[in-house]
Protein backbone atom coordinates (compact mmCIF):
# COMPACT_ATOMS: atom_id res chain seq x y z
CA UNK A 1 0.00 0.00 0.00
CA UNK A 2 1.33 3.47 -0.46
CA UNK A 3 2.33 5.34 2.71
CA UNK A 4 2.08 9.50 2.24
CA UNK A 5 2.43 12.07 4.84
CA UNK A 6 -1.36 12.16 6.00
CA UNK A 7 -0.32 15.50 8.09
CA UNK A 8 0.68 17.01 4.71
CA UNK A 9 -2.49 15.95 3.26
CA UNK A 10 -4.52 17.18 5.33
CA UNK A 11 -3.01 20.51 4.93
CA UNK A 12 -3.46 20.12 1.02
CA UNK A 13 -7.30 19.36 1.57
CA UNK A 14 -8.10 22.24 3.85
CA UNK A 15 -6.56 24.39 1.46
CA UNK A 16 -8.51 22.69 -1.26
CA UNK A 17 -12.14 23.29 0.55
CA UNK A 18 -10.85 26.80 1.39
CA UNK A 19 -10.55 27.10 -2.25
CA UNK A 20 -14.22 25.55 -3.21
CA UNK A 21 -15.84 28.33 -0.90
CA UNK A 22 -13.81 31.32 -2.08
CA UNK A 23 -14.86 30.25 -5.36
CA UNK A 24 -18.43 29.32 -4.70
CA UNK A 25 -19.01 32.81 -3.45
CA UNK A 26 -20.90 30.96 -0.79
CA UNK A 27 -20.09 31.44 2.98
CA UNK A 28 -21.43 27.48 4.69
CA UNK A 29 -20.73 23.95 3.94
CA UNK A 30 -24.02 21.55 4.26
CA UNK A 31 -22.85 18.19 5.30
CA UNK A 32 -24.81 14.91 5.79
CA UNK A 33 -23.85 12.91 8.96
CA UNK A 34 -24.12 9.08 8.75
CA UNK A 35 -22.65 8.53 11.93
CA UNK A 36 -19.70 6.93 9.90
CA UNK A 37 -16.01 7.32 9.59
CA UNK A 38 -16.26 8.88 5.80
CA UNK A 39 -18.67 11.68 6.65
CA UNK A 40 -17.33 12.41 10.50
CA UNK A 41 -13.49 12.94 8.78
CA UNK A 42 -14.85 15.00 6.05
CA UNK A 43 -16.93 17.43 8.49
CA UNK A 44 -13.76 17.33 10.99
CA UNK A 45 -11.97 18.94 7.83
CA UNK A 46 -14.90 20.77 6.98
CA UNK A 47 -14.48 22.03 10.49
CA UNK A 48 -10.58 23.06 10.15
CA UNK A 49 -11.02 25.31 6.72
CA UNK A 50 -13.74 27.78 7.60
CA UNK A 51 -14.60 27.33 10.89
CA UNK A 52 -17.31 25.16 12.80
CA UNK A 53 -19.58 28.01 12.69
CA UNK A 54 -19.65 27.81 9.11
CA UNK A 55 -20.46 23.99 8.62
CA UNK A 56 -23.93 22.72 9.33
CA UNK A 57 -24.53 18.91 9.83
CA UNK A 58 -27.28 16.86 8.50
CA UNK A 59 -29.06 13.41 10.30
CA UNK A 60 -31.23 12.12 7.98
CA UNK A 61 -32.79 8.78 9.02
CA UNK A 62 -35.05 6.53 7.59
CA UNK A 63 -37.65 5.06 10.15
CA UNK A 64 -35.87 1.86 10.28
CA UNK A 65 -32.23 3.17 10.54
CA UNK A 66 -30.11 2.25 13.11
CA UNK A 67 -30.64 4.61 16.63
CA UNK A 68 -26.72 3.72 16.93
CA UNK A 69 -25.47 5.66 13.49
CA UNK A 70 -27.34 8.36 14.62
CA UNK A 71 -26.28 8.52 17.95
CA UNK A 72 -22.43 7.94 16.65
CA UNK A 73 -23.35 11.30 14.10
CA UNK A 74 -24.34 13.56 17.11
CA UNK A 75 -21.34 12.37 19.13
CA UNK A 76 -19.44 13.65 15.75
CA UNK A 77 -21.66 16.65 15.34
CA UNK A 78 -20.82 17.52 19.22
CA UNK A 79 -17.58 16.45 19.03
CA UNK A 80 -16.73 18.67 16.10
CA UNK A 81 -19.07 21.78 18.02
CA UNK A 82 -21.00 22.05 14.52
CA UNK A 83 -25.25 23.23 14.58
CA UNK A 84 -26.86 19.72 13.25
CA UNK A 85 -30.52 19.13 12.10
CA UNK A 86 -32.86 16.13 12.07
CA UNK A 87 -34.88 15.63 9.12
CA UNK A 88 -36.75 12.39 9.25
CA UNK A 89 -36.95 11.21 5.64
CA UNK A 90 -39.45 8.28 6.53
CA UNK A 91 -42.77 10.12 5.17
CA UNK A 92 -40.94 11.44 1.52
CA UNK A 93 -39.94 8.00 1.19
CA UNK A 94 -42.88 5.80 2.09
CA UNK A 95 -44.95 8.41 0.01
CA UNK A 96 -44.28 6.79 -3.38
CA UNK A 97 -43.62 2.81 -2.13
CA UNK A 98 -46.60 2.97 -0.04
CA UNK A 99 -48.61 3.98 -2.95
CA UNK A 100 -46.89 2.97 -5.71
CA UNK A 101 -44.36 0.34 -5.65
CA UNK A 102 -44.82 -1.83 -2.35
CA UNK A 103 -42.93 -5.02 -3.75
CA UNK A 104 -39.74 -2.96 -3.97
CA UNK A 105 -36.85 -4.66 -2.86
CA UNK A 106 -34.58 -3.45 -0.76
CA UNK A 107 -31.49 -2.34 -2.79
CA UNK A 108 -34.20 -0.23 -4.65
CA UNK A 109 -35.08 1.25 -1.34
CA UNK A 110 -31.74 1.46 -0.41
CA UNK A 111 -31.17 3.93 -2.93
CA UNK A 112 -34.46 5.85 -3.10
CA UNK A 113 -33.22 6.68 0.90
CA UNK A 114 -30.25 7.81 -0.35
CA UNK A 115 -31.60 9.87 -2.83
CA UNK A 116 -34.08 11.43 -0.46
CA UNK A 117 -31.03 12.37 1.53
CA UNK A 118 -29.30 14.38 -1.20
CA UNK A 119 -32.28 15.79 -1.86
CA UNK A 120 -32.82 17.26 1.86
CA UNK A 121 -29.23 18.21 1.64
CA UNK A 122 -29.45 20.30 -1.78
CA UNK A 123 -32.78 21.76 -0.09
CA UNK A 124 -30.44 22.85 3.13
CA UNK A 125 -27.53 24.22 0.73
CA UNK A 126 -30.36 26.32 -0.95
CA UNK A 127 -31.54 27.59 2.35
CA UNK A 128 -28.54 28.41 4.14
CA UNK A 129 -26.21 29.42 0.86
CA UNK A 130 -23.97 26.77 1.16
CA UNK A 131 -21.86 24.10 -0.98
CA UNK A 132 -22.84 20.44 -0.26
CA UNK A 133 -19.89 18.40 1.07
CA UNK A 134 -18.90 15.29 -0.15
CA UNK A 135 -17.88 12.04 1.97
CA UNK A 136 -16.78 9.70 -0.67
CA UNK A 137 -13.34 7.85 -0.56
CA UNK A 138 -11.41 6.88 -3.28
CA UNK A 139 -11.98 2.40 -2.47
CA UNK A 140 -15.71 3.71 -2.42
CA UNK A 141 -16.19 5.70 -6.29
CA UNK A 142 -13.49 3.15 -7.52
CA UNK A 143 -16.12 0.23 -6.75
CA UNK A 144 -19.09 2.37 -7.14
CA UNK A 145 -19.92 1.77 -3.65
CA UNK A 146 -22.08 4.58 -3.69
CA UNK A 147 -25.85 5.39 -5.20
CA UNK A 148 -25.09 7.52 -8.03
CA UNK A 149 -27.40 10.95 -7.60
CA UNK A 150 -28.00 9.93 -3.49
CA UNK A 151 -24.48 9.62 -1.61
CA UNK A 152 -22.08 10.31 -4.56
CA UNK A 153 -24.09 13.94 -5.37
CA UNK A 154 -22.09 17.17 -3.58
CA UNK A 155 -20.19 19.94 -4.61
CA UNK A 156 -16.77 18.48 -4.24
CA UNK A 157 -15.26 15.39 -2.58
CA UNK A 158 -12.67 16.49 0.33
CA UNK A 159 -11.30 13.10 0.68
CA UNK A 160 -12.23 11.48 -2.72
CA UNK A 161 -8.37 10.63 -3.55
CA UNK A 162 -7.79 8.92 -0.04
CA UNK A 163 -8.48 5.33 0.12
CA UNK A 164 -10.56 3.69 3.31
CA UNK A 165 -7.26 2.95 5.34
CA UNK A 166 -6.04 6.21 4.66
CA UNK A 167 -9.15 7.98 5.98
CA UNK A 168 -9.00 4.89 9.43
CA UNK A 169 -5.37 6.36 9.55
CA UNK A 170 -6.57 10.69 8.65
CA UNK A 171 -9.35 10.19 11.64
CA UNK A 172 -6.98 9.06 14.27
CA UNK A 173 -4.65 12.08 13.11
CA UNK A 174 -7.61 14.44 13.75
CA UNK A 175 -9.16 12.99 16.89
CA UNK A 176 -12.38 11.85 15.54
CA UNK A 177 -14.03 9.65 18.44
CA UNK A 178 -13.27 6.15 18.97
CA UNK A 179 -16.95 4.65 18.49
CA UNK A 180 -16.66 5.94 14.91
CA UNK A 181 -13.36 4.80 14.36
CA UNK A 182 -13.52 1.71 15.75
CA UNK A 183 -16.97 0.01 14.31
CA UNK A 184 -17.38 -2.16 11.20
CA UNK A 185 -18.27 0.48 8.02
CA UNK A 186 -21.64 0.34 6.74
CA UNK A 187 -23.93 1.90 4.54
CA UNK A 188 -26.94 1.24 6.50
CA UNK A 189 -29.22 0.44 4.46
CA UNK A 190 -30.71 -2.30 6.00
CA UNK A 191 -30.15 -3.80 9.52
CA UNK A 192 -26.69 -5.08 10.22
CA UNK A 193 -25.02 -4.56 6.58
CA UNK A 194 -21.16 -3.83 6.33
CA UNK A 195 -19.44 -2.84 3.35
CA UNK A 196 -17.39 -5.66 3.93
CA UNK A 197 -19.89 -8.10 4.18
CA UNK A 198 -21.57 -6.69 0.83
CA UNK A 199 -18.49 -6.22 -1.57
CA UNK A 200 -16.82 -10.11 -0.12
CA UNK A 201 -13.57 -8.21 0.80
CA UNK A 202 -12.30 -6.27 3.45
CA UNK A 203 -11.58 -2.67 2.65
CA UNK A 204 -7.65 -3.56 3.51
CA UNK A 205 -7.47 -6.15 0.74
CA UNK A 206 -9.73 -4.11 -1.56
CA UNK A 207 -7.35 -1.16 -0.97
CA UNK A 208 -3.98 -2.96 -1.67
CA UNK A 209 -5.72 -4.17 -4.72
CA UNK A 210 -6.71 -0.75 -5.84
CA UNK A 211 -3.43 0.93 -5.30
CA UNK A 212 -1.35 -2.13 -7.47
CA UNK A 213 -4.04 -2.31 -10.29
CA UNK A 214 -4.46 1.16 -11.09
CA UNK A 215 -2.27 2.93 -9.45
CA UNK A 216 0.72 1.11 -10.42
CA UNK A 217 -0.91 -0.59 -12.93
CA UNK A 218 0.79 -4.06 -11.88
CA UNK A 219 -0.46 -7.30 -13.77
CA UNK A 220 -2.98 -9.87 -12.93
CA UNK A 221 0.45 -12.08 -12.20
CA UNK A 222 2.25 -9.93 -10.72
CA UNK A 223 -0.50 -9.16 -8.15
CA UNK A 224 -0.72 -12.87 -7.08
CA UNK A 225 2.99 -12.53 -6.58
CA UNK A 226 2.15 -9.95 -4.10
CA UNK A 227 -0.33 -12.43 -2.02
CA UNK A 228 -3.09 -11.15 -3.67
CA UNK A 229 -5.33 -13.96 -4.37
CA UNK A 230 -7.25 -14.01 -7.91
CA UNK A 231 -10.61 -14.22 -6.36
CA UNK A 232 -9.76 -10.57 -4.71
CA UNK A 233 -8.66 -9.30 -8.29
CA UNK A 234 -11.76 -10.73 -9.67
CA UNK A 235 -14.13 -8.80 -7.05
CA UNK A 236 -12.23 -5.79 -8.09
CA UNK A 237 -12.21 -5.66 -11.29
CA UNK A 238 -15.75 -6.67 -11.53
CA UNK A 239 -16.72 -3.82 -9.21
CA UNK A 240 -14.67 -1.52 -11.25
CA UNK A 241 -15.94 -1.98 -14.74
CA UNK A 242 -19.58 -2.36 -13.64
CA UNK A 243 -19.54 1.24 -11.45
CA UNK A 244 -17.60 3.03 -14.53
CA UNK A 245 -20.76 4.86 -15.69
CA UNK A 246 -20.59 6.43 -11.89
CA UNK A 247 -17.29 8.38 -12.32
CA UNK A 248 -18.46 10.14 -15.50
CA UNK A 249 -21.13 12.60 -16.42
CA UNK A 250 -23.60 11.38 -18.88
CA UNK A 251 -22.00 10.75 -22.32
CA UNK A 252 -23.29 12.37 -25.26
CA UNK A 253 -22.59 12.49 -28.95
CA UNK A 254 -20.14 15.72 -28.72
CA UNK A 255 -18.90 17.03 -25.58
CA UNK A 256 -19.16 20.22 -24.47
CA UNK A 257 -18.04 21.87 -21.60
CA UNK B 1 -26.26 29.24 -36.90
CA UNK B 2 -24.57 26.64 -37.75
CA UNK B 3 -26.22 24.16 -40.76
CA UNK B 4 -26.28 20.72 -40.86
CA UNK B 5 -27.77 18.08 -42.05
CA UNK B 6 -30.27 16.51 -39.09
CA UNK B 7 -31.43 13.72 -41.13
CA UNK B 8 -27.79 12.37 -40.52
CA UNK B 9 -27.63 13.67 -37.25
CA UNK B 10 -30.88 10.94 -36.39
CA UNK B 11 -28.97 8.03 -37.61
CA UNK B 12 -25.95 9.26 -35.48
CA UNK B 13 -28.27 9.70 -32.58
CA UNK B 14 -30.19 6.25 -33.25
CA UNK B 15 -26.95 4.94 -33.49
CA UNK B 16 -25.38 6.01 -30.80
CA UNK B 17 -28.57 4.73 -28.61
CA UNK B 18 -28.20 1.48 -29.45
CA UNK B 19 -24.28 1.46 -28.86
CA UNK B 20 -25.88 2.42 -24.76
CA UNK B 21 -27.97 0.00 -24.75
CA UNK B 22 -26.02 -2.89 -25.67
CA UNK B 23 -23.18 -1.91 -23.17
CA UNK B 24 -25.36 -1.89 -20.83
CA UNK B 25 -26.81 -4.91 -21.17
CA UNK B 26 -30.22 -4.18 -20.06
CA UNK B 27 -33.38 -4.09 -22.30
CA UNK B 28 -35.55 -0.75 -21.78
CA UNK B 29 -35.57 2.72 -22.34
CA UNK B 30 -37.17 5.03 -19.35
CA UNK B 31 -38.07 8.40 -20.00
CA UNK B 32 -40.09 11.16 -18.32
CA UNK B 33 -42.44 12.95 -19.99
CA UNK B 34 -43.53 16.60 -19.60
CA UNK B 35 -45.26 17.57 -22.42
CA UNK B 36 -42.79 19.74 -23.97
CA UNK B 37 -40.15 19.00 -27.06
CA UNK B 38 -37.29 17.66 -25.65
CA UNK B 39 -38.35 14.76 -24.14
CA UNK B 40 -40.90 14.29 -27.22
CA UNK B 41 -37.68 14.29 -29.39
CA UNK B 42 -35.88 11.88 -27.08
CA UNK B 43 -38.85 9.65 -26.78
CA UNK B 44 -39.14 9.55 -30.45
CA UNK B 45 -35.64 9.08 -30.74
CA UNK B 46 -35.63 6.10 -28.52
CA UNK B 47 -38.54 4.32 -29.85
CA UNK B 48 -36.46 5.02 -33.43
CA UNK B 49 -33.44 3.02 -32.13
CA UNK B 50 -35.20 -0.08 -30.13
CA UNK B 51 -38.51 0.01 -30.89
CA UNK B 52 -42.26 1.17 -28.66
CA UNK B 53 -42.26 -1.64 -27.14
CA UNK B 54 -39.13 -1.34 -25.27
CA UNK B 55 -39.36 2.38 -24.20
CA UNK B 56 -41.48 3.36 -21.04
CA UNK B 57 -43.08 6.59 -20.73
CA UNK B 58 -43.61 8.33 -17.44
CA UNK B 59 -45.47 11.36 -16.52
CA UNK B 60 -44.93 12.56 -12.92
CA UNK B 61 -47.11 15.70 -12.16
CA UNK B 62 -47.33 17.73 -9.05
CA UNK B 63 -50.67 18.65 -7.82
CA UNK B 64 -50.46 22.20 -9.31
CA UNK B 65 -48.90 20.93 -12.33
CA UNK B 66 -50.38 22.00 -15.34
CA UNK B 67 -52.90 19.69 -16.74
CA UNK B 68 -52.61 21.17 -20.24
CA UNK B 69 -48.95 19.42 -20.24
CA UNK B 70 -49.80 16.12 -19.07
CA UNK B 71 -52.05 16.14 -21.48
CA UNK B 72 -49.32 17.16 -24.02
CA UNK B 73 -47.32 14.33 -23.02
CA UNK B 74 -50.04 12.17 -23.28
CA UNK B 75 -50.56 13.05 -26.73
CA UNK B 76 -46.80 12.04 -27.07
CA UNK B 77 -47.08 8.87 -25.85
CA UNK B 78 -50.30 7.91 -27.48
CA UNK B 79 -48.69 9.05 -30.83
CA UNK B 80 -45.38 6.63 -30.24
CA UNK B 81 -47.39 4.21 -29.01
CA UNK B 82 -45.69 3.78 -25.76
CA UNK B 83 -46.61 2.29 -22.56
CA UNK B 84 -46.96 4.87 -19.89
CA UNK B 85 -47.27 5.25 -16.18
CA UNK B 86 -48.37 8.19 -14.54
CA UNK B 87 -46.82 8.77 -10.75
CA UNK B 88 -47.84 11.90 -9.28
CA UNK B 89 -45.02 13.52 -6.88
CA UNK B 90 -47.16 15.60 -4.93
CA UNK B 91 -46.99 13.64 -1.85
CA UNK B 92 -43.18 13.05 -1.43
CA UNK B 93 -43.03 16.72 -2.09
CA UNK B 94 -45.37 17.81 0.09
CA UNK B 95 -44.19 15.32 2.85
CA UNK B 96 -40.38 17.29 3.13
CA UNK B 97 -42.45 20.68 2.64
CA UNK B 98 -45.06 20.37 5.32
CA UNK B 99 -43.06 19.07 8.12
CA UNK B 100 -39.99 20.85 7.74
CA UNK B 101 -39.66 23.35 5.50
CA UNK B 102 -43.14 25.32 4.93
CA UNK B 103 -41.61 29.04 4.09
CA UNK B 104 -39.41 27.26 1.38
CA UNK B 105 -39.94 29.62 -2.35
CA UNK B 106 -40.83 28.89 -5.82
CA UNK B 107 -36.66 28.32 -6.40
CA UNK B 108 -36.28 25.60 -3.74
CA UNK B 109 -39.71 23.65 -5.02
CA UNK B 110 -39.14 23.86 -8.20
CA UNK B 111 -35.70 21.85 -7.53
CA UNK B 112 -37.06 19.02 -5.07
CA UNK B 113 -40.12 18.95 -7.33
CA UNK B 114 -37.10 17.86 -10.51
CA UNK B 115 -35.26 15.42 -8.09
CA UNK B 116 -38.09 13.48 -6.86
CA UNK B 117 -39.05 12.61 -10.48
CA UNK B 118 -35.38 11.47 -10.97
CA UNK B 119 -36.31 9.51 -8.12
CA UNK B 120 -39.33 7.68 -9.49
CA UNK B 121 -37.59 7.34 -12.85
CA UNK B 122 -34.38 5.67 -11.17
CA UNK B 123 -36.26 3.38 -9.57
CA UNK B 124 -38.37 2.55 -12.58
CA UNK B 125 -35.43 1.63 -14.03
CA UNK B 126 -33.99 -0.22 -11.48
CA UNK B 127 -37.85 -2.25 -11.76
CA UNK B 128 -37.65 -2.61 -15.26
CA UNK B 129 -33.93 -3.16 -15.99
CA UNK B 130 -33.47 0.08 -17.90
CA UNK B 131 -31.55 3.00 -18.69
CA UNK B 132 -32.85 7.03 -17.71
CA UNK B 133 -32.85 8.38 -20.72
CA UNK B 134 -31.52 12.26 -20.87
CA UNK B 135 -33.77 15.44 -22.57
CA UNK B 136 -31.41 17.90 -22.18
CA UNK B 137 -29.88 19.96 -25.10
CA UNK B 138 -27.15 21.86 -25.67
CA UNK B 139 -28.25 25.18 -25.04
CA UNK B 140 -30.08 24.40 -21.79
CA UNK B 141 -26.99 22.34 -20.80
CA UNK B 142 -24.59 25.23 -21.98
CA UNK B 143 -26.57 27.90 -19.41
CA UNK B 144 -27.74 25.40 -16.41
CA UNK B 145 -31.13 25.56 -17.44
CA UNK B 146 -31.51 22.23 -15.47
CA UNK B 147 -31.95 20.82 -11.72
CA UNK B 148 -28.59 19.17 -10.89
CA UNK B 149 -29.46 15.74 -9.78
CA UNK B 150 -33.24 16.52 -10.98
CA UNK B 151 -33.77 16.97 -14.93
CA UNK B 152 -30.00 16.38 -15.42
CA UNK B 153 -30.06 13.53 -14.19
CA UNK B 154 -29.53 10.32 -16.66
CA UNK B 155 -27.96 7.37 -18.34
CA UNK B 156 -26.97 9.47 -21.88
CA UNK B 157 -27.96 12.79 -23.34
CA UNK B 158 -29.27 11.79 -26.93
CA UNK B 159 -29.89 15.32 -28.09
CA UNK B 160 -27.18 17.04 -25.72
CA UNK B 161 -24.88 18.36 -28.67
CA UNK B 162 -28.50 20.08 -30.41
CA UNK B 163 -29.20 23.74 -29.89
CA UNK B 164 -32.45 24.09 -28.92
CA UNK B 165 -33.13 25.44 -32.16
CA UNK B 166 -31.77 22.17 -34.29
CA UNK B 167 -34.73 20.08 -32.00
CA UNK B 168 -37.46 22.20 -33.10
CA UNK B 169 -36.21 21.70 -36.57
CA UNK B 170 -36.09 17.31 -35.88
CA UNK B 171 -38.89 17.05 -33.96
CA UNK B 172 -40.76 18.24 -37.62
CA UNK B 173 -38.95 15.99 -39.32
CA UNK B 174 -39.95 13.35 -37.05
CA UNK B 175 -43.38 14.31 -36.93
CA UNK B 176 -43.54 15.20 -33.38
CA UNK B 177 -47.25 16.40 -32.86
CA UNK B 178 -47.86 20.45 -33.50
CA UNK B 179 -49.13 21.15 -30.58
CA UNK B 180 -45.65 20.06 -28.69
CA UNK B 181 -43.62 22.19 -31.55
CA UNK B 182 -45.67 25.34 -31.14
CA UNK B 183 -46.36 25.62 -27.74
CA UNK B 184 -43.64 27.81 -25.81
CA UNK B 185 -41.18 26.31 -24.12
CA UNK B 186 -41.51 26.29 -20.03
CA UNK B 187 -39.87 24.09 -16.92
CA UNK B 188 -43.21 23.99 -16.15
CA UNK B 189 -42.24 24.91 -12.19
CA UNK B 190 -44.98 27.01 -11.48
CA UNK B 191 -47.39 28.86 -13.61
CA UNK B 192 -47.14 30.38 -16.93
CA UNK B 193 -43.36 30.13 -16.92
CA UNK B 194 -41.51 29.95 -19.65
CA UNK B 195 -37.92 29.63 -20.15
CA UNK B 196 -37.66 32.71 -22.40
CA UNK B 197 -39.01 35.20 -19.88
CA UNK B 198 -37.24 33.28 -16.84
CA UNK B 199 -34.00 33.45 -19.06
CA UNK B 200 -34.04 36.96 -20.52
CA UNK B 201 -33.60 35.62 -24.04
CA UNK B 202 -34.84 34.19 -26.57
CA UNK B 203 -33.90 30.62 -27.79
CA UNK B 204 -33.08 32.13 -31.20
CA UNK B 205 -30.88 34.50 -29.90
CA UNK B 206 -29.20 32.62 -26.42
CA UNK B 207 -28.23 29.88 -29.41
CA UNK B 208 -26.54 31.97 -32.03
CA UNK B 209 -24.60 33.76 -28.59
CA UNK B 210 -23.83 30.09 -27.71
CA UNK B 211 -22.59 29.22 -31.41
CA UNK B 212 -20.61 32.50 -32.34
CA UNK B 213 -19.14 32.36 -28.80
CA UNK B 214 -18.36 28.79 -27.26
CA UNK B 215 -17.85 26.79 -30.75
CA UNK B 216 -16.44 29.78 -33.11
CA UNK B 217 -14.72 31.39 -30.49
CA UNK B 218 -15.82 34.77 -32.08
CA UNK B 219 -14.07 37.99 -29.65
CA UNK B 220 -17.15 40.12 -28.54
CA UNK B 221 -16.49 42.38 -31.22
CA UNK B 222 -16.85 40.71 -34.00
CA UNK B 223 -20.65 39.48 -32.25
CA UNK B 224 -21.60 42.47 -31.74
CA UNK B 225 -20.95 42.93 -35.64
CA UNK B 226 -22.95 40.15 -36.19
CA UNK B 227 -26.26 41.92 -34.91
CA UNK B 228 -26.26 40.92 -31.32
CA UNK B 229 -26.85 43.08 -28.41
CA UNK B 230 -24.35 43.58 -25.53
CA UNK B 231 -27.07 42.81 -23.26
CA UNK B 232 -27.50 39.41 -25.27
CA UNK B 233 -23.40 38.77 -24.21
CA UNK B 234 -23.57 39.52 -21.29
CA UNK B 235 -26.98 37.45 -20.25
CA UNK B 236 -25.32 33.87 -21.74
CA UNK B 237 -21.82 34.77 -20.51
CA UNK B 238 -23.52 34.94 -17.01
CA UNK B 239 -25.62 32.12 -17.52
CA UNK B 240 -22.93 29.94 -19.03
CA UNK B 241 -19.94 31.10 -15.93
CA UNK B 242 -22.56 29.85 -13.31
CA UNK B 243 -23.43 26.82 -14.36
CA UNK B 244 -20.16 25.21 -14.97
CA UNK B 245 -20.27 23.49 -12.03
CA UNK B 246 -23.11 21.70 -13.21
CA UNK B 247 -21.54 19.87 -16.52
CA UNK B 248 -18.51 18.45 -14.49
CA UNK B 249 -18.31 15.47 -12.11
CA UNK B 250 -17.57 16.80 -8.60
CA UNK B 251 -13.88 18.43 -8.22
CA UNK B 252 -11.73 16.63 -6.18
CA UNK B 253 -7.90 16.93 -5.66
CA UNK B 254 -6.65 14.00 -7.13
CA UNK B 255 -8.19 12.95 -10.71
CA UNK B 256 -9.52 9.21 -10.52
CA UNK B 257 -11.17 7.06 -13.42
Amino acid sequence: MRNRDLNFEIIRIVDFIKTMIKNSGLPKLIIGLSGGIDSALSAALAVEAIGKENVIGLMLPYKDSSQASFDDAKTVADHLGIKYHKVEITSMVDAYFSAYERDADALRRGNCMARMRMIVLYDFSAKYRGLVVGTGNKSELLTGYCTQYGDSACAFEPIGHLYKTEVWEMARILNIPDVVINKKPTADLWSNQTDEQEMGITYVQLDEVLYLKYELALSNEQMLKEGLTSQDLMIVEKLYNNSKFKRVMPPMLEEID
